[in-house]
């Protein structure tokens, strides 16, 4: 996991945070796979994640569009129902307009 | 860390992410004292964060008004120095309008 380089803004972010529940079967595969089928997606531009007691996962879009595309994926909506049935205790989405983006420092490390 | 309530949109974000560099040295305090800190500022919001090969931490803020009051907090452009000087190799702060948000589960664990 690097740091993301995005196209100057405006663009989209998704900040998706969670609490996990212990449930571990399937969780890495399934997030493995999503994190594969996202970038397959029109519009996807990158993401950027951690989780300690909780986790922070930020993906970034072209458009309304393109997340609206990722959100109905058949696949995606699956793995969104055995999230609330089996892998989490809570989340929340936010989708969020970037206006503004500051980057410092070197990115290939 | 518990999942940050906010209220209904529009709100802001700042998405920070960004990688540590192998110095140590105040990094833990300066931390700790800049989320006590950011508490403090009127239109604060809340926040969320973990790390782990990158860090993701994400503030919630009321308006434009209030994150460039924080920005320019003395203390807080001290610690952004020291940042830059010490603790971190590369970081990106992105400004970002929450136009919708979507939460499930239960918040109290």
């Amino acid at each position: 996991m690097h740091l993301a380089t995005t196209p100057p803004p405006p663009y989209y972010a998704v900040i998706f945070t969670s609490v996990r529940s212990d449930i571990i079967e399937g969780y890495a595969e399934t997030a493995q796979r999503m994190e594969e089928l996202a970038k397959q997606q029109p519009g996807y531009l990158g993401h950027e994640a951690a989780r300690e007691q909780i986790g922070v996962t930020v993906s970034y879009w072209e458009s309304l569009e393109a997340i609206r595309n990722w959100k109905t994926n058949t696949e995606h909506i699956l793995a969104q129902q055995t999230g609330r049935s089996d892998w989490y205790t809570a989340y929340t989405t936010r989708i969020c307009l970037v206006e503004r983006a500051y980057s410092w420092g070197d990115f290939n490390l």
